[in-house]
């Protein structure tokens, strides 16, 4: 079998983008220029998941999948995180762990295989993988360093992201912790050892930027952050507004309990020693988002964006594509 | 006047490498193999200086120096650090706040102009630069984000050295905080707006890695860590040893009051919380690091290195130039 990857007539994957970016219409629109949408199946039941592979018909696409972490933390970090955020006036929602709907989406994707079945914080085990790729998907595992990809090959994966320290939104990292940057990612997995096909994120939003990944090495190159502000996406308006400017952007714990790449607002800078606890944090901070995004108040939201966010710009996504496809040499 | 970037042989530059690996030898081999070779003016007294230079001879080649920063800090911070080494059984030297030579080695550099003259630390006054410049060297300015760029480009700078959060050693910041990819970086100054040069710095140890800097717009390509191991440098035999192993680099300011990338070992994880204060810290562990040297302890060097430091090998250096050249198209 060629690896999709192969088959591309455009080498741009679209990045999943969970967490209201991501939409069937995106990922029709880039699948449809010749690259490969994404749906994000992140926070959302397997009903929700199947209404948008519905929306999606015959396309090839790929999911993304959260992989389920070891279990609760502390619940005690947790409160007085809770605790903090009531005396600073905000009204936080109910912690809880929970793993993300995971065995219904795995029964919805053995049932209707997509192209590519992508997994994000960590890898699953090998009977998952199996049963994923003996039902259709390719296995894409989200990795940030050699022990991962390590991981990832031994379980039986068909290909690796590899997630630059550029990336905006979550750190995928399960059991690395070195914050490569995306060159130096590539160079550490590329070598003869590593036989698995390498799919580049972070960061990438210009044809240059994408020449360079495949230059490196990689196969494709995924972008997320530069498709935020396509009118395809399900960026919020202050969202749209804060990729557009420079600014900076760090990673932070602050809104998930999981360090994830935004763009630096005042929850973000006041809550810079938020515990480790996901999901835990983010069902304490849904309804603050929630509110901010009602009220257009960009200071509590989580502001994902990549390194290079302030070079998104408001274009359909098949002329981004098109653009970021001039690249290919 | 063309630039010496379109006249360089190979688009290869080494890495001033100040500390100790940076030597005459060094820079001789890789401009010998069609590169740039670097001298590091740093922690070196201008006659210091002025004798590698003559060992050159006429080579053509660059010196980098330090800016001087704006003052002393806080003395009780340091105070604080230098107790609690003494308390943990170490003998510390005695912290001072002083501008590197600054003024001896500018004289030095305008009566014998190298082919380029390298900034990094800060960006200086126009005066200095045009002065430079007239003396018949190139400037280039070390910078790690836009607004760094911005500055150099006011000034008068002929090139920017655009250095990655993968680059090994310090920081060069002077007024951006974004900690950028070497990718991000790139895209973000390599706009219609940036009409400087660029020299990509951080984490490039690989013929496949010097292509896609090149991808992604920069003139050269500029390699320090890679070139560590090869016999003509001088950097030390537990560091060598520490290089050639995979293993975790992080930023810290333990060893010189400044954030520099090097291997994890038991110095950089205590001291985690090092004030800010170059370079009265440097002064302050110098006696610590030299003892480690002396005795091939590990775990108290500043065992500076790039993300992809396993990489580098035990080669000669116009070798390595020779391997880093065959990824240019």
């Amino acid at each position: 079998m060629t690896h999709l990857l192969d088959r591309l007539t455009v080498p741009i994957v679209q990045a999943p983008l969970a967490g209201g970016a991501s939409t069937p219409a995106l990922a029709a629109a880039v699948s449809g220029a010749g690259g490969l949408g994404f749906l994000a199946a992140g926070y959302k039941t397997a009903d929700a998941v199947a209404g948008e592979m519905d929306a999606l018909g015959d396309a090839v696409y790929g999911v993304n999948v959260f992989v389920p972490g070891a279990g609760p933390v502390d619940p005690e970090d947790v409160d007085r995180y809770a605790e903090r955020l009531r005396a600073e006036g905000h009204e936080p929602g109910e912690a809880r762990h929970d793993d993300d709907h995971w065995q219904d989406k795995l029964a919805l994707l053995l049932e209707r295989p997509p192209a590519v079945v992508s997994f994000t914080f960590g890898c699953p085990d090998e009977s998952v993988v199996t049963a994923v790729r003996e039902a259709g998907s390719e296995v894409w595992v989200t990795v940030t360093g050699a022990e991962e990809a390590r991981l990832a090959q031994w379980a039986g994966a068909t290909a690796l992201v590899a997630q630059g320290v550029e990336a905006g939104g979550h750190r995928g990292s399960f059991a690395d912790r070195g914050d490569l940057g995306l060159l130096a990612l590539l160079a550490l997995l590329g070598g003869p050892g590593a036989p698995l096909p390498l799919v580049a994120a972070g960061g990438i939003a210009t044809a240059p930027t994408v020449a360079a990944v495949l230059a490196a090495g990689a196969k494709a190159a995924q972008v997320g952050t530069a498709f935020m502000r396509c009118p395809e996406a399900g960026t919020s308006e202050p969202h749209r507004e804060a990729l557009a400017e420079p600014g900076l952007t760090s990673l932070t714990r602050a809104f998930s309990g999981r360090r994830a790449r935004g763009i630096e607002n005042r929850f973000q800078r006041e809550h810079a020693d938020a515990p480790e606890a996901y999901p835990e944090l983010h069902h304490l901070t849904a309804p603050i988002r929630a509110a901010g995004r009602e009220r257009g108040d960009p200071e509590v939201l989580n502001l994902w964006a990549g390194q290079a966010h302030e070079l998104a710009r408001a274009i359909p996504a098949a002329d981004l594509v098109a653009e970021l496809a001039a690249g290919v040499p």
